[in-house]
């Protein structure tokens, strides 16, 4: 039995063969359709997250699945003072699989150490996020058709953005990667980032707080949001703010081929006049994530179509 | 690909259409039983609704399909500041068909501008809710056998009650239908609606405040809540509020083939003593929602049975 | 059609009969993942109960049906003002079956009077739960191979804990079956319980408040929270609470033979230390909750597998 909670317990290998399967699912979605009849998923959200339970619930249904759970602690038995630990084995009961979200750091390891069902996290605090990763490494293979040769430009809140240090971890063993750290000062990528994955492998990047200079250098642009309440005084924000929302105006001098994604929900860092610009992926990335989720529900399975 | 908003946005020959679809429903459920496998359902509901959510999850349930959604903002994305837009745009990912309930009027036809999947209105705010039109429409049909000749009594609230506007819109497509408007001074009907419908098309109405004195003329009686807060003050509504709850003594003197219909939720405008009277039709015309909902999706969805 | 309330309303001959269907579903599953295709289960939660909810969503899957719901009242009519009268007639034209949890005593019993489709009492205040005292007996068959010639333990807050009372009532059918009553004085079993089964029936039973000087006899252990608010001064719950916390230091005495049993959730009445000894069967007992469930419903709904 296996979990995944963390992005890199998925070898590069294991990578390509989600891909492969994702792709196979787009391509013949009703061969899959009935993978999984007779199973059930449980969504333990112990914090609110739609996208996401409705992405991993869409999965297990097109896959014949079914799913219970919760979308907040309110309802949960954690309001009654149980562990997650009791918590997920009594919900090993229930179902075949849990998606599990918590606003604490390592909750769904935990979970993942007592549950005798295969667990995968969902969104842990500002820690792990891994099938935000799968959505955003399938969005970058159906864009590029590869994973090598890539300048991946970074850009918003590269500090506290889970979402950046993991596609970083994941993007860093692929060859000839290039990472472009666009970033106010007080939301730079943190140093242990820097030192423990792309100094420690040798991968070359560029740091600055100016998006539109580095913009044609870029094959993918990923935006994140900036958060008001990320910065430690009113006026730096609202000097900084608007440098970091992506227009028309900024993407003038952007590659063709350039690749614009956003893990969502937007706010405002995005001006939905790019939306209908066929660089925009960041809706397709919202589709690939339930592809992906596909994907992984049948690895941990054990599905075999 | 086609959405559902506003109840007049269906023809006389399309609400006919979906009349006999419910009424073939109704006859051959199991024709129908697997109509939509593989089909998911997005109930997006901002404000909470569960009548008329779990109808719409019954109705996808027993056309053979899936449902996903939540059922009240605070577990939504919204929260986070997403747009409807957007939210309706992921969401399309994930379901192929979408009801949509919002406190702020116009936001389900918003949304199904932005989707890629068709979109029902399941109410916004105090404006439109044509599934609940609908479900009128089918409990007249099936009780009167007919749309014509009909004298149809609304009783309560008409100032703000948007059941009561929906219905009059709709019912004032058919020939020789009478309208008597029942309401205290304060809720009567507002003038722009008989204007617009009523006098524009020549329909036949009265206006009173004493339900007793036209109860033997009435085919039907649409009763609806006269609500406590709509009263300029206290006095009035203690005086007038027994005036609109519906008894037995009250329905004496009415036809033995009178349809006595009421939206749901009751709080006390129909006396529990009614229930077991063969006239209330209250519950059938829950009943009939479901139905008219199971046509209505695979109308939008173009599923032929 | 027939409904469950408390649990005194099944005989011991269709508990014998729900047992042996449980069982079947245990060794031959696939017979009856499809034995309620097309048939659907409300859960109408009016407070929250993860762990119940999610059983009877579980047992419903498994049985190849379909569930629809609410999991607190905030998301029900209720907050409009209906009554649980209205809102179960109005479900049931959305379900075949309804699992009814309510902070108000008795109101599953009226919504059952009402509704047109089995209700089950999925709790009702500090009253009855009686699919809890189902999975209870399920664990005791199962683990004992008998329902008589047992000495069962109850232990913790006898006085307020529903599940102990229905507990008692449903074992007092089985001969030779004797109680021994483990409490502090404020929380001991209530004298009409006393009265009106042990005492009419004869069985025998002793009350201590010391669990370790009667551990030697026991062959079952009902665990039970003791909580703080119940006690009259926060000294004598000092002085107690750990009194009622099984630690494997007080199972050194038991038999080989024990069953530990606890309705759960948990808080610290049990310590996770035992959770790997093989006397432990509470999360057994949530297990066999689901396939008592399973039982019932298909026992409620009149389905012949």
């Amino acid at each position: 039995m296996r979990s995944l909670i963390d992005i890199l317990e998925l070898s590069a290998a294991e990578i390509a063969e989600l891909v492969a399967t994702a792709e196979d699912i787009i391509a013949n979605p009703s061969k899959y359709a009935e993978a999984c009849h007779g199973k059930k998923l449980a969504t333990l959200f112990f914090e609110p997250s739609t996208r996401t339970r409705l992405s991993f619930e869409a999965a297990m249904y097109e896959l014949g699945g079914q799913v219970l759970g919760f979308s907040e602690a309110a309802s949960s038995s954690a309001s009654k003072g149980e562990s997650v630990s009791d918590t997920v084995k009594v919900v090993s009961c229930y179902a075949d699989i849990i998606a599990m979200r918590h606003p604490k750091e390592g909750a769904p390891l935990v979970a993942s150490m007592k549950a005798d069902v295969p667990v995968i996290n969902a969104g842990d605090g500002g820690h792990n996020h891994p099938t935000q990763t799968l959505a955003d490494l399938l969005t970058i293979w159906r864009e590029k058709g590869r994973f090598e040769d890539l300048t991946i430009g970074l850009c918003g809140d590269l500090k506290f953005g889970r979402t950046v240090h993991s596609l970083i971890a994941a993007m860093s063993r692929y060859a000839r990667v290039k990472f472009v750290l666009i970033s106010p000062e007080e939301l730079k990528l943190p140093s242990y980032v820097k030192k423990d994955i792309l100094q420690k492998k040798g991968i070359p990047y560029t740091q600055t707080t100016d998006l539109e200079s580095v913009m044609p250098e870029l094959d993918v642009l990923y935006m994140t949001r900036v958060q008001r309440e990320r910065f430690f005084n009113e006026d730096e924000y609202v000097r900084l703010k608007d440098s970091y929302i992506l227009t028309p105006e900024k993407l003038k001098t952007a590659k063709a081929s350039l690749s614009i994604l956003h893990p969502l929900p937007r706010v405002n860092e995005i001006s939905v006049a790019i939306d209908d610009d066929p660089r925009a992926c960041y809706f397709k990335q919202a589709l690939n994530g339930k592809y992906m989720r596909m994907a992984l529900i049948l690895k941990l399975l054990g599905v075999e179509v």
